[in-house]
């Protein structure tokens, strides 16, 4: 199931969910960050989000980005089962009720048993809370980390003197 | 875990959901039907909840009604795990957002998983489904279930009657 | 009205609304459960719909599956007028306001007459449910339920085995 | 079932509706239009509201008002069996998730089925307002409507006043 | 402003909703009730909202239905200024809030100031309440209104035909 | 109707809004603004609404506040007639869907016709602005409305020495 | 970072937001008000939000328009640092909640903090509302105001007359 | 501003936040975690926010948690200044809109800037999720962390068989 090294797994609850979860594996790569992706869903594979959950820390998994829709159950489930910190991202699928249903039922997590929940379809962001974590140990991280602060700011101010030019 | 000879297995988050929770119990008492009741927490116990829904059918359960609030796990993981008929109960707790997150959480089940979900901290419902699936191979029941819909019947005439007196 | 020796009738407010309700035809056929489809609208042909309820257990059926959008009024009504376990879909029809006038005409029933609603649009976890509620007392559908979920667990694992040699 | 004369029917679901519904009630007291009282639940006493609805012209009301909670369908049900102007009446009643159920079981009807829908426990309205749909055949209380109008012109009148003088 | 004879004023807040409005008018003229249809914006026209609400009942009118999005304003203040029975049509117009401000805007009037509020974008309703409303004094239109019903029955039952020979 | 040298037209749909818009009062006092206070209903008193907002700028105001609850239309209805800036207080009242109605019939406003939205009930908030906008050209109420905030944020800062050393 | 003599700093959160936010620029082009236009992210260039805020009053700005989607902090921080009146716009982004999660972070400001919210990206308005709040001690503006609101009273008054000659 | 070898930051918008925010500390004091608490406000205090949030990690911290209602910046400036990895709890004040603003304005965050948010009110799971992060590099956290998860289980289990002896 799983990837040598990896840091971060980051699981979904179906196939369909990749073109969104990929996102999180993007930023990770980018950041060195190794991680195994794979599908787990609580619903239809319930073993194997149990083994998934309980084995996560012995396989060397620090964090793990669980993404769902609907009655999301994957990240709650897994943050019940494991010890590890979870990051929960709510998918806005098909048929889902503009995206409350999964926000709330990844977020609204019982006293005990937290689940970190990012925005609608947020993966990269989970990603990068992912590798803030990680950087909370880790020097070469945590610069890396500020680093892409850095350039986000800087893109910014970039478009921001193209828009001063033009309009002013 | 188990009554003897219980039908419909009543669970539900945690002990401060009984008061709601004891409306299933108390119609299935008044139409006959066996059931147990007990604490099982899909996020504080998953390995109970596992094991509950695991043996659900084997030990003679015909129907789980699983009551939770918040992010509510619970009656979807168990419909997960056990095939049998699910009925789900979504409960206003406290730091509910006003009961939406319990009521996305248990009715938004993706294919092939459903949860037979009734109304906001509508236990009774909860527990008359149950009568009402056991009757379909019941006649005796089916009986009850008729009496029961025709005592409700007889009580509005009767309000409607006193109403009617005191207004018109 | 009837098909013969149907178990599961399936009603939908519309015409338009049968591209959505076809699913639960699907999954009845699939796992051997015999049904009738028809179009009953609570609004328009409320004799047809009085009647379609009070004849339904009498002529052989067992589980009543109504979709309905907007104002959905059918489930709630087939299940006042009849004793028989109603599941209710649902739909997100045009003009809806994001599918919440549906849910809540369906899900938000008074004490005494449960509908078991499953997720918008979700037919076809109403046919299966259907299924798992006659199969309480029919072994041969109880195996097939069985079958069905570890078919959707089987599929699951196979597309996370292609994920994971792609990605890991 | 009806007073005598009786213009207008009011109807609510529930025994538990009348302190909310007695404002439709006594406002067309005060407007001197006769109306008759009583519950008939759509889901408890179907047949009952049946027959309301379908003798409703025959016994002389020219307008309906239909006051419900939850899952609503009271009004709707009414206005697809009689073709007189129905009112509904959406009531906040305790364990409906704040209001929006009844208001869009009630609101959201489909083409052909219209009810005139108030705000949420607008039974006062919901009188005048069928007051206002009899005053267009009759001068007298159309004189009444206008008064009422004027008078509720001159409270606001005058305790702007009062707080004018208080506060400037 | 007018046209001769109208009993049914339609109103509209923008030139932009008359394919939404025009719905009311087709109804009206099916149903052979003679209306009006101009554009009166409360918040770009206010004083000849003023003037048209101020002369309606003069000019003849007997019911005004009013349309609009958003922060929908025209049909409460009409209402506010006229005595006669106003029908509300709340609009789902672009950068509306999925419809929500159109239906609260014109739904929670205060006490005093009724609106028959009818479904989101249910423009045909509105006409057909409006021939319901002129029907309680009006036994030609009453039958017209009974027929149209009759058909609506009739085209239900002839798709249930089709989708039950098709698919029992 | 006006109070001498008034700068701000503070008014509310309703005596019993006064409890909630005295705040924005109070603030104005506070800083030296002079404001008048009164009862403008747009639904009761639509004339009175229409000779307020028409005469405001005349009378020597410069900004109006306008409170309201449920369909509130007062603050849309004075922008639309009045030219001069106009703050919206969307109020909390009872039989309010959770305040979501007067929210949006506030804010939703069409193009043309802006309403400077403040938060649910914050009536102090309204009165701030007011002064802020009278601020951009007045430099000594500028200096006031400057040291205010200094106010604030030497609160908030003494607030949290008590709680750093009580909990440090 | 600004233009000579801007008089309304216009500021969005990213570059993607400049579709909608040129409507203030536009409107206020046609009103004659000098404007600057730029991006400033709170979240991605928080220190140039800071340094933007704090210089407005003394760079000759006199009213503030920022524009933000999802999570939408830029007007609120910026009207907590800045003493100016602060026009905040709701932009409904991709992944937004339907702009809820809009409309919420901006209009929802603390007491002590006020922020001018408009409709949902409404930035014709937010520049319009800047212009009505510099006429109040601009009389050359304020006539440009009231032209403005004379030519869109002419614009519907004209389309109600197409409307009426080609339908009544 | 901080106290000694604090590894995580509570900080909260007012000191109002203190009944719910306490619940952060306690768990971490049960844990062995050594935090400081303050109150540091995004508007009243921007300054101070921005200096608390540029020194955070300088300081030592590893983790800081936030939590404010309403129009809650504060846990995201503080994401946007610092690289720490940032937990915002969303408080459901007076004059909240439900908790729905609270919730949107903390969880929405734009690409890049991450806010691990847990439910609503829930300062416990923030505290326990804080010292789960610190535990991916602190073993005897790590044991601490499962031990009380432990806890929870046996809470459950014992008021499962309370129930099931005093039920069953």
């Amino acid at each position: 199931m799983n990837a040598k090294n990896a840091k971060v797994g980051i699981i979904m609850g179906s196939k369909s969910d990749l073109p969104v979860m990929r996102g999180a594996a993007d930023i990770l790569k980018e950041l060195g960050v190794e991680y195994e992706l794979s599908v787990v869903s609580a619903h239809r594979t319930p073993q194997r989000m149990f083994d998934y959950a309980k084995t996560a820390a012995k396989r060397g998994l620090k964090v793990i980005i669980a993404g769902a829709g609907g009655a999301a159950h994957l990240p709650g489930m897994v943050a019940s089962i494991s010890h590890l910190p979870v990051i929960g991202v709510p998918i806005k699928s098909s048929n889902s009720v503009d995206g409350w249903d999964s926000i709330l039922s990844i977020l609204q997590m019982p006293n005990g048993i937290p689940v970190a929940t990012v925005a609608l379809n947020a993966s990269l962001n989970a990603g990068l809370l992912a590798a803030q974590i990680l950087a909370t140990s880790n020097e070469v991280l945590e610069k890396k980390v500020i680093a892409y602060k850095e350039e986000l700011k800087e893109k910014v101010e970039k478009s921001a003197k193209e828009i001063e030019s033009a309009n002013n």
